[in-house]
C-alpha cells in the first residue's frame, strides 16, 4: 500500500526536521507543553531567533500555540511528524524484502558450500 | 532510551527528504538499482539538474553510487533513512503515552457521566 501525502506538507515536515534547534524544541514539547520563553531557555539564542524557529515548526504544523492562556504555550502536534514516517516506512519495507531476499540466498549459498566440502 | 544520532547526519537526512523530486528518486531505488538515466526518464528536467538531486542524496549518504558498472547504477542506502524514523519514533512514544493519558482521563469522565445519569 503506498500511501498518498501531501508533497507540500512532507517538504514543510522534513524541510522544518532539517535543523538542530528545531529538532531541540520539538524533543522538550514532546515532553509537555511550555511557553516561548520557557523553551528559549536552553539557547544560547535571542528570543526573536527562538520566535523564527518556532514560526517554521508553526508554518508545517508541528507546533501549535493556545491563543487562550496569557502565557500562550505551545504545543506539539503528533500529525505531521506521524506523515513523515509512514512516508519512509512504506518503502522501508521494500529494502527489508531486499534484504531478507539477499540473506536468504546467501543462506543457500552457505549449505551448498557446506554439502560440497561434506562430499 | 534516547538515542544519540550525529546531528550533521539528521540534517543532511531530513534536508534532502524536503524536496519532492529527491523523495521520488529514492522512492524509485526502494525498488532497485537504477542508472542516472533511468532515473532523470519520468521527470521533465535537464540531466544535470537531475545530477545535481543524486548529489545532495549521495552527500547525505541516502544513496550510493556503483564505480565498477559502466552505467554506474545508484543505490538506496538505508541507515540514513532507518536512523530518520528512530529520530521521530523515540519522542512518539512520549505522545502516545499522552494520548493514552488523555483517553483514560475522557474514559473515567464519561463513566462518572454515566453514573450520575443512572442515580
Amino acid at each position: 500500500m503506498v500511501l498518498y501525502m501531501r508533497p507540500e506538507q512532507l517538504n514543510a515536515t522534513f524541510s522544518a526536521l532539517a535543523d538542530p534547534t528545531r529538532r531541540a524544541i520539538l524533543a522538550r514539547l514532546a515532553t509537555g507543553e511550555a511557553s516561548v520563553n520557557e523553551l528559549a531557555e536552553p539557547f544560547d539564542m535571542s528570543l526573536p531567533a527562538v520566535t523564527k524557529h518556532l514560526k517554521v515548526l508553526q508554518r508545517a504544523g508541528l507546533i501549535s500555540q493556545s491563543r487562550l492562556a496569557q502565557q500562550r504555550p505551545c504545543k506539539l502536534e503528533a500529525k505531521p511528524l506521524q506523515d513523515a514516517v509512514n512516508w519512509i516506512e512504506q518503502y522501508r519495507r521494500f529494502w527489508e524484502q531486499r534484504l531478507d531476499q539477499l540473506d536468504a540466498y546467501l543462506l543457500t549459498l552457505q549449505n551448498q558450500q557446506k554439502e560440497q566440502n561434506n562430499e
